[in-house]
This record gives structure tokens, sequence and C-alpha cells, in this order.
């Protein structure tokens, strides 16, 4: 049994992490930290859903409460925050899975770049390991220090991998349009968030300029050790939770939507929370709405060409807090699917 | 480890019945049946949200393949039904929890008159006990045949018992005023229920005529031992899951709300998913949403002598197939929280 | 043609009052204000759903170009600030539609209780007429200053007036359970209306005390002339717009439906916007969207000698920005439907 | 004044039609059909929303009682009903607008291969006009018979032709994802479409195999003169009205983002219903709902040497009802704005 502390407790991140880890058997929440204002509460008076669930206190973030407190910290913060107490924590001997942008990137001044701030450790930045364990299971195994991916990356890259490690697409003209729900936006997700400017509304948004775009390149790249360029679009979609990605990819030859099916599954055929779907089915976000699943499908469309790749994933489970438990798990040698067992509520 | 078998497996009842009892302990589902038209399936095939969790055969009703392959059986099936096959698995020996209305009602013209069919069993009328746990436990613990109450009638019995218990509030001028998630409808609701009706909508229906309202009586009767007398009105809201209600009951005596408070606290004191709110609290349909907890809050209106009592539940779960669960534990033996530890989604 | 001002232009309920004027042959908005911090802005540039309807310039408020720019002036602002400045513009002359609670009340006292400021106008208050056309069409006609109704005592007095009036009900045991949609909260509600919040969840608020009881329980009783006593619930729903209420209502003797409703009928006989429905059809809340109507039904409970009223009305239409037009149009004997001819959208 | 007919008043499109043309000042509905199973009724009945608007009478088709009673047809009808009923309208004088695809393809064999249906009057499919009056309007003008073109083509064409046109842009690559409201699938859309189905759902469908594929393609294709392919890809969404459509094209040339707009501009500097907007603002579906406009907006991808199209259009409005009212003004020699100043509700 660990003993597992969460920073920024409050947050949807948080409270995700709350309710996968009540679940499961080998770890326990014992240290919570948020920003408080000096009023420390119980976390179910916070949110009473997880009344009669836990009854911890949530105080203001002091390093060593958590450090004394646990021994595995999940960090759910803002970009940058992160940068100032990630390494205090690994100095107190931690493990550490960290949710924001500050050890993703392998070059520092693409994330100055693109965060606004320059990288103050890049010894760390070269440590931390990008936690999607589908490509990185055996580095995330001895690591101290988890960056856990951003939940457009994740379905995204889940969903260009296996093609373009196989070389069957075109690198360079990979168009990536997402859909996502609002809960990417956090608890406190500012103006225009508000029901009213949501409901019965979508939108495309930070088209061609999104921070999470040098991030799924980056990756892909570095799978294909070559130049991966994406074209990515995001959308807001008016549903609490679930992305769904639809990813055009250009084949180099002639295949059948039922090769390329096989790719996938053959790609991911031992990965618990892999599901391809087979030929003329396509995923639905209410199926892994809840769940660390990513479902994938896809269909060739012969005329031109391309294949066109839908992922969905909960961007709050395995787009966050769900891939950030099953990293710990991997982490500290429990089942990868310990605490993330639920199933997506019908309807 | 029992074997449990679910007649009506492909409606919201069923399913969210595997959903809860997959994490079940000692329950495991053996057998499914449903109206299948000879086109047996496996249930994840029409389920994508259970693949990778149960992968059985759902198949038409064969009462003998049923009794051969559970022990426990539950009958998510429309009304009338349930007449004709509830028999059968008695004489066979195993135990039912009924879904329908066809075993609630003590007295069969009060059946007949609200649901149009004559009852053929008045024994087995006797026999079954009313399934909810709150109020018949010790009787459900010998039970072979459970009624399982009804969504609405859930919500408001627990909402008014105590204080009728307690004689604090006058027998004849309750008021229960419901809203409603549409999933109440079923799977297959018919014309008016699809999302271009029901979005941006709400209304009442069924005025002073809805069948759950002389169940309400009769369960609220028989705890007083006079007659209770309801108005009952409910409402349809755009949402899945959740039943609200809103009870205006008045006040033999001036009473404080603590005080209020306080009788239902004592009331529910051991009920493992009741939570009484504090004070200026009030429940919400979110924080049940998934979950067999029902949540009451309530104020007393001082200027009109009222007490508003609000409750909240999961129709389909503390509503239905929750309630079903909690049922079966009693009745097996098992730890009242068995398969449903479930905690809320949030958001 | 009159020149409209509106102060407040950026709110729901400003934005409602432009969309509506835009189709009106006898009313030219001239001139907008709203809290800009020195941002003026081009209306349409604020709300893109403007462009090409209209393009005049909005501005923090100056009384002074409010005056000159505009005949006729409405003032959707918050609680308090139309103490102020009201009076100013009274004194130039001008005709006034306030919307917020400010000259609604007849006792300043109860405003103070209820809205925590001591009144500083009682002449005011006693010169300003109540501007719910169908009860004091006659007065509205001859005012100034015209307190524009809020939105549940809109829906809750119209659907219990004419049984008040009649002396057919009981006036002290009245119940008024409402459902809202999320725009009553205003363009920035603040935290917890943010859609995740919102959406799959419904709940009720400020029972037994919420501001517009004390509003509903004056106008009732200032038309029976005798005191009239309301336990008042308000719920919010997952919409947009719209408010449904259901009313209990005790009734002296026996009465059919029919009966009920042949009273309604002939108290609204003449009535532009209140559309009786007939026995067993009930309102539903898409009727009524984006139009001035407001819509009523009824049931006699026989069981219990009560009937249940519903009403709906769209909050911010004939509970807010519509219910003011009407009122204009009164006071400057243009035709009652001038600017309100609008069809509520299918679906 | 002409008198209007409307086949198929009882669905969505017929629906929305009658609302356009209440606001008509020249035209006037007089003759209502629709398949009623021998009931007709008032529609006022049907649809509530419309009580006190229209109160004329629905019956099942008789093409005779229609040629009397109206001068121009409009026809909702399923696709394949169409073509018997056309060619009797036209041959009684009428004019008509149809909104099937029966009359939309220019090779008979395109429609047999993607409606299943063999084509019966190619002359009737060689004379009617695609009805798009921002390519076609003088032909409109001259027309007997208009093919109202389809929700997702209005949008896709009407993004991609300026830059088609001009030659900026790969005729052979690109890519149309749409995500679309659910009332696209009319009012009785069959089972799938329940509330609990849609809401809080999102998914793709018919990948790279709908029908309005090769309705794109024609029309591109046409406007340059040369074969245009195109990947389309239509997600379904959780709203009731609005179809975003998201274009990718590449650019032969650099561009800036700026010139694609001034392209835009310029293109449909004219045009009463569309709306390019300002760079690095794009549209969103609420600000067109209701309305007949088309709201584009663009974003050149420098690093990939792509343009990414956004266009938005009610799919009732511009893409069904309001376009074919526009063609209506366009072939009785109306102003092309009479009966489509609606403003979209805010919120």
């Amino acid at each position: 049994m660990i003993k597992v502390g969460i920073v920024g407790a409050t947050g949807y991140g948080g409270a995700e992490l709350i309710r996968l880890l009540l679940s499961h058997p080998q770890a326990k929440i014992t240290a919570l930290a948020a920003k408080m204002d000096g009023k420390a509460a119980m976390i179910s008076q916070l949110f009473p859903a997880l009344e009669r669930k836990i009854d911890i206190n949530c105080a203001d973030l002091n390093v060593d409460r958590m450090t004394e407190g646990a021994d595995f910290l999940f960090l759910a913060l803002p970009h940058k925050v992160s940068l100032e107490i990630v390494p205090q924590f690994l100095k107190a001997d931690k493990k550490v899975v960290d949710f924001s942008a500050d050890y993703r990137f392998d070059d520092p001044e693409v994330y100055q770049r693109w965060y606004g701030v320059k990288h103050n450790s890049k010894e760390l930045l070269k440590e931390a390991v990008y936690g999607l364990p589908e490509l990185y299971r055996e580095e995330i195994r001895k690591a101290r220090l988890i960056a856990n991916p951003g939940c457009y990356p994740t379905g995204a890259v889940l969903g260009a991998a296996p093609l373009l490690l196989r070389g069957l697409v075109d690198s360079e003209s990979i168009i990536v349009d997402s859909k996502t729900g609002v809960s990417g936006a956090g608890r406190w997700p500012g103006e225009g968030f508000n029901f009213c400017e949501i409901e019965e509304n979508f939108k495309a948004y930070k088209i061609a300029g999104h921070r999470h775009q040098p991030e799924m390149e980056q990756e892909l790249s570095k799978l294909v050790k070559k130049e991966v360029r994406i074209s990515f679009t995001p959308h807001l979609v008016p549903v609490k939770r679930g992305i769904l990605t639809t990813l055009y990819l250009n084949l180099k030859e002639e295949m059948k939507t039922e090769e390329v099916l096989r790719v996938f599954q053959d790609f991911y055929k031992d990965e618990p929370f892999i599901k391809i779907l087979e030929s003329d089915k396509f995923p639905e976000v209410k199926n892994v709405c809840g769940t660390n699943f990513c479902h994938i499908g896809c269909k060739v469309d012969e005329r031109t060409g391309r294949v066109i790749v839908i992922s969905t994933i909960d961007n709050l489970v395995k787009g966050a807090s769900g891939q950030a438990v099953q990293n710990m798990n991997i982490m500290c040698g429990f089942d990868e699917k310990e605490g993330l067992e639920q199933v997506a509520l019908i309807p």
C-alpha cells in the first residue's frame, strides 16, 4: 500500500484522481493540497459526491507536509507552477507524476516559445519520461518523474503512431481535427464557459496555434526519427467529457481498411486500455466516458488514398488522471489496471 | 459466488445491472436474456461500453436455459410480462427481484385499475416483499420474490417516511413535485423522446394521473396505518439520469429546520445509502448520479408552517438496478454495499 | 418612430431587447450604454449575432448622452443601481422601463428587508407602475415609470390571478414550484454556472427564501385585497431559457378541469400573449421559447381537492425584455404586439 | 402576394418553412400537405408553437388540392418521393423548390449509385437549377424547378468555392470535416436518436461514404471545370441545430490569412447572407442559429502550407428552408432578404 498525495486536489484533474484511487487496492490517498487561501476544508465538503468515501483535509500547499504524508505525488497544477515544486519533491526522494507541460518537451526552447517561460532545469527535462505507456512503458517503469501527456496529444499520438512507425503513411501531411468536451478547460475556466455560452453551440479555436501541436509533433517525430508535421484544429463541443480525434493520413501505398485495422490490432495487441473497433464501426465518446480506454476505428478512403482514423478518450481519464494512475501502477510495479476498472455509464 | 441471470438485459435497467454487478465480488453474471428476435448476440456487441468487461451471449428468453444457468434472477421487463414468468422461476427454486409493478401492490384491484390487467396470482402478490431496504430490510432478508420499487416512489417515500412515521406532518395534504431525467422512459421510449424534442425543453406530464402515485400512497399509508393522500406531479427534465423530488408537507407543530433534519438523521442513521445534508444545503442530482445514494435535505418555511423536503436519487441506480442489487445483497447475506461502491463522476 | 436607449445593453436582458426591437416598426435603438470600463465598442463587435443588423456604439453610461440620444429608456441594470439613475431620466422628461426590483415594491420596508438597501424615494415608489399588462394595462398606459416584473412572479402571478380573483381557491396555502433555465442568472453568473457544473444536473435553491416570493405575495395580495401566502421553491434546470411554474392551489369547492380552464379562458380572452391550453394538454417550455407568450394549462386533482396549474414563459422575453417592450407599446400607444411577433424555433 | 403550398409540412424542414414565411410580407401559406394517414389536422394542433400564428389544415397529399390552393410549392419530402410529384406540379404550371436530392445531380448515374434509384426524368434533371444563390443566382431567377442543396454541401461549397475559383488551392486534396446538430436527421430519426443516446456523446459516421460527398464534388468540379476530390467526414454533435465545417485546403503558393480573407470578402461582397469574419475570429454555431447566415473565417497554417476554413450555418435555415425561401425570393423577384431577417437568440 503506497501513500499518495495530490497537489491541486480541487480541480477536475484532482477530483478525478481521487475518484479513481478510491477503487485502487494498493494506493491510499493520505495528503491533499490545493489553493485554499488559508481555508483548509474536508475534501468531501468541497465535493459532496465524495461524502462517505473519503474524509481527509485539503489545505494550502506545504511541501514538507506533503513529503511527510505521502510517498507518491500527483501534481495537477497549472503550467509553470510545477517548475518550482517538482524539484523539491524529487529531492525528498518521492516519485512524481506531473500533469503540466513543464517537463514534456525535450527542447527547452520549444517549451519557452509555446509557454512563455524560460525553463530552469534542463537536467530534469532530460530525465523526465513522457508518460504514454503504450510507447514508453519500460522507461516509465524506471522513472522518478513522469510528464503526464496532454489530453489532445494522447488521442492523436495513439491514433497515428502505429501507421507512422510501420512507415505506411506520409509524415508531413498529417491533419488532426479534434473535438473536446468542456471539462478540458478546467473547473474555473473563466468567462465564456458559462452554461448559456456553451450549450447549443460549438466552435473551433486556436486553429494552427494550440500548444498541444508541438507536443504531438515532438512525440511522433521522435518515434519515426524524422520530422512529423501536423495541422491541428481543436473544437469545443457541448459535452462535459470526451475527446474525439479525427486524423487524416495519406497512405504511401494502397491499403484496405481491414489491413490498416490489422496494423492497429497488432501494434496494440497487449495493451490493456486500447480497443480497436472492427471494420465499419467507429468510436463514440460515450463508450469511453469515465474509463481509461482509448477506442480506435478507421476507414480507408480509396478514392483519395487517405486513411481516416478516429480515436476517442475521456479527456479527464486516459487524457489526464487515468493515465496518471496507469503511470503510477507501472512505476510501482502494480497491475496496470488497478484503480482503472470503471465501466462507462449506459446511458 | 452466486450465479446471476438477467432477463431484459438490453434495456437501460439491464445494462445498469451488468455495470454494477461487474464490480461485485460475490456475484457472477452467467445468463442473459432479452427480446432478441432470434438474433442472439454477445452483450458487448450490443453495448460497446462493456467490451473487455463481459463476454457472454444474450438470447431470447428460455426459462429452462435461465434456470439452469443462474441461481438468482433479475427481471427487468415491462409491466404485465412478469406475471407469467416469475412463477416459473420461483417454482424452479430461484430467488427473483422483479423490476415491474406486477408484484408491488397489496390490493390486486389497485393494480388492475392502474395497469389495466387482472392479477392472476394473489398469493404471490401477498408473498412478494416491496424492496425498499430502508423500510423492509428484515422482510427482504427472508424473501424469495422482491417487487423492486418504482423510481419516483423510492425518492418520495424515502423523503416522507420519517416525518410521517414520527407523526410530525399531516398525512392528507402531501404534495410530491418530481423532476426526472429521460432514461426513466427506457431505451426505446417512442416518438417524442428524440433528442431535438427534449433538449432545451421541459414539461410536466400525467399530472395527478401517474401510476406511481398509488404506489407512493400504498407504501406511506401502510407505514402510518392510515390513509395518506398525495398530489403527484412528474416533470421531464433534459438530463439522462436523476430524479429530484420536492415534497411539501404541513407540519403539525412548529419546528426548526435543524429539528427536522435531526429526525431524518436519526431515522436513517445506520443506512449505508442515505445521506442527510446539513442545514442550508440542498441535494443536487449530479452528486448521486451513477451511485446508489439518496441525498436528502430540507427547509422549514416558518411563515406557512410547511417543511419542504428535497431528495435526489439516480433513477437507474437507487431508483432501479442499484436498489435491486442492494436487495440481492440482503437476500443473500452479502455486505449490503457490495457492487454499489461507485463514486459519482466529477464533473 | 421613437428613439430608444438601453442602459445595460451587454447583458442578456439588453441583448434580448435589441433582438426584439430590431423587428419593431415604430422604435429605433439610438443609444446604448453598459459597463464598458472606458472601452466603448460597436454592439455587433460584442455580439456577432447582431452583425449586419445594428451598428451603433455602446459606451459607459453618461446620462446626458442617453437623454440627448433617446426618448424612451430601458434600464437593464442590477438591483440598487437604478435608484440613482431613474430619477435623472424622469427629470429629463423621459419614459422609463426599469428591469430591477428597485421600484417594484409598494412598501419600502419590504424592499429594504429583501434587498438590503434603504429606499431613497418613496414618491417614485408610489408612482411607479408594476408592469404586468394583464393586470395593470390602464395604469401602464399613463405611466412614466414602469417597474418591470421579475421573471418568476410573471409566471406565478399569471397562473394564480384568475382563480384568486374569482375567489375559487384558498389564498393562504398556495405552493409555487418553479423551474428555470440558466439565463436567468445573467451573462456573468459567477462560479458554479460553468457548463460542467450545470449540464446533466439540476437542483433546488433558495428554498423559502427567494426575493421573488414577497413580490408574488404583494401582487396577489393587492389583487384580492387580503393576505396571500406562498411557499416558493425555485429550481435550476439545464436549459438556457424558460420558466415552468407548477402551482398547487386548494379549491374552495369542487370543480372540474374544464370549469377551471373556462375561468382562465374568460379572464384572458382578450390578451394577445396568453394562451390557455385545452384539457389534458400541458405547456412545454419549447413552445414559448424566444416569444412573449405565456402558456397555461391545468388539471384538477379531484381526490385531493386541488387544482394544479402549469404556466410557461421565456424568462428573457415575457419574463423580462419582451414584457418591457409590451409595456413600451402600451405607454406609447403602439399596437401591443409590435416587435413581439417572433415564433418559437421548431425544434 | 403569392400563395405558397408546402408538401411535407410536419417535418422539421416544413415547420421551419412555416416559421420563416410567417414573417414574409409577400408570401402567404395557403395549402399544407403531409403524411397524415387520413387524419387531417390544424397545423397549430401539431405544433403548439404555431398557435395564434397560422391556422390552416394539413392533410394527406392530393396534388389537385395543392395546385388549386397554391402557386408556389415547397417539397420537403424524402428522397425518391419527389421524382413522382414534381412533374405533376410543373405540368400544372407551378414553380417548385424541391428539398430532396432527386434533382441535384447532373449525372443520373451518380444519383442512382448513391441513392439506389434509377432516375426517370433526365430532362427535368437537366432543367433543374442547383439552388445555391451565391453561385447560380441568374439561373435561379429564370428557373421553374430548384433542387435545394443539401445541408453539408451548402456549408462546404460556400467555404471552398472562392479559393478554388481563384485557383489558389489544390483541387484534389480537399478535406471536409463537418460537425452537425441532430435536427439534420429529421423529426422521426429512428432508433439511436433518443435523447439518452445523443446527450453527452459525439461521433463520426458514414466516413468517406456519405451521399453529400458526390454532391460537393459535383458542384465544385463544375465550378473549376476539373475534377475536385474530397475526403468528407461527417460528425454528430449534441445540439439541435447548426453545421460547422472545417475545410483543409492546400495552398498553391504562400499566402497570409489576411490575403485569403480578402479573397473571401471580395467574392462575397454583395451577398446578403454571407459574413466573413476578421482575422483571428472564427465562426460559432450560435451566431447563425435560426438565421439564414453563413459565417466564414479562416487561418493560414504557414508551417504546412494549408489554409483552414471554417464555415457555420443553421442546417435547417441556410442548409434547408431558409435557402429555399431565398430561392423563392429570387424566382419571384422579391427582395432576397424577405422572410429571412431573423436574429439569432442571445443566448
